[in-house]
């Protein structure tokens, strides 16, 4: 069981609180080890009041060269990193970080990399396309910055929180100045790719969160991961739609972490 | 490969400088888990300079439960822990420290308690038995005063250094003060338990320690673990003596550690 575990095994964390519930450290661990890294991935359990002690004592240990930040600790994961790569810079947070050859500590926001890398799995660029997003949370909002850098038609945003959303578009405005951001109901009419970042359509909340069906060119990808297949998913399907689900998200989340801490990504935007 | 990894996986860890040769990882992972426990122990590298924040950080991990010290932090370990156990105050360090249900942490020493339970293993207790210990470093110091708790007849030390020999001697003379020790050479004759806690016999040194062959009724043990059977063991049990090697040491001390880990060895001193 413990055959892969030496004294020479590399470690990398998932700080969180809680984090009994997290799934990171089987499936990182797992992505790890497939990149011919000696290495597993723990979770590890910080309160908000031991949060900056965990964190120093954790970058000062020598053979621990990354760590996840997750909730609620995205935001105050930039208080210990010396850079930051562009996804972090636009979103402000971060949530990866890794230590760099010259021993300082890269962190970027992966997120939104990881819905990307969802519709690229599924053969779907943004560039190009008229994109509405549903939902300016957390993950919406990082799902946004991304779509926004890779030059979409434009990006309607539906948001029930009017502060959110203009804190969301103000954010665009600042990584992508030129693109046609608008807020507006969740409708998907003359949208070519459609893209559920609310929680409607969760296990305990199974209902559309559109006010009208899709049509068959239509692209949906719902980063609901719970259930495999939701409502809205199915409907799109059912009309001929592409339907993308929140597991090819995950998916995409942990490849790029695992290349990122493998080193396997660009490092050049290090030095920034 | 990582499906016993969840997010409610206990961490265990062992802290030394260097880390990448230690084989508790793998060991003491497999020994919490035959416990019914879902733990791991990592291995964790802390420079000196980085080892009282280090401490610091992993101590405020809320899923962390225990730690193992090694080289070179068992006396810098008396620092992180508000209590010891019996064979700690002894010796002054300790190799193995835990959170007790009150969430302080409480420290102890098996070193010593390995030794006596890889004797006990074979059947043997130190009780009432004239004993020759060869070297009094660490692991000849421990098991030392690990004995002198047994009540054994008399206690020699064999060691080369003469400060070594007095600084242990007054060490078993604060816990055992009506024990008959005294220094002399590394001759068998009239002891009934002899015990090899010197370097020699290592693979790199394959020599017997004594000065004169033992006889059948002398029980050996080799605190040297490589190789699996030294020239002081070979010679022994070719005289029909019971020889003892290092790895009932290990085996011992690994229990010894995993069972205090476990919360499953008598915790009534830990009020000390």
């Amino acid at each position: 069981m413990f055959d892969w575990l030496t004294g020479a095994t590399r470690l990398f964390g998932i700080v969180g609180d809680p984090i009994a519930q997290v799934r990171s450290p089987h499936i990182v661990s797992e992505a790890l080890q497939a990149r011919g890294l000696n290495a597993v991935l723990l979770p590890v359990h910080a309160r908000p009041d031991d949060f900056d002690a965990v964190m120093a004592g954790l970058k000062r240990i020598a053979n621990l060269d990354g760590l996840i930040l997750t909730l609620p600790y995205k935001g105050r994961g930039l208080d210990h990193i010396d850079s930051i790569g562009p996804e972090a810079k636009a979103g402000g947070g971060i949530n990866a970080m890794r230590r760099t050859a010259d021993g300082r500590w890269h962190g970027e926001m992966f997120d939104g990399l990881g819905g990307l890398a969802a519709l690229h799995g599924a053969g779907v660029s943004p560039t190009g396309k008229r994109v509405l997003l549903i939902g300016a949370g957390g993950a919406g909002a990082a799902i946004a910055l991304a779509i926004a850098l890779q030059n979409p038609a434009c990006l309607r945003i539906a948001e029930i929180d009017p502060g959110r959303a203009a804190a969301l578009v103000q954010q665009i405005a600042q990584i992508a100045p030129d693109l046609l951001v608008d807020l507006g109901p969740a409708d998907p009419s003359g949208f070519d790719v459609v893209i559920n970042a609310s929680p409607l359509g969760m296990a305990d909340c199974p209902q559309s969160p559109l006010l009208r069906p899709v049509n068959a060119t239509t692209i949906v990808f719902d980063v609901v991961a719970k259930p495999d297949e939701t409502l809205l998913m199915a409907d799109a399907r059912a009309r001929g739609a592409l339907a993308i689900g929140g597991a090819a998200m995950i998916r995409g989340q942990v490849n790029l972490i695992a290349d990122f801490f493998a080193h396997k990504l660009d490092e050049e935007k290090e030095s920034t």
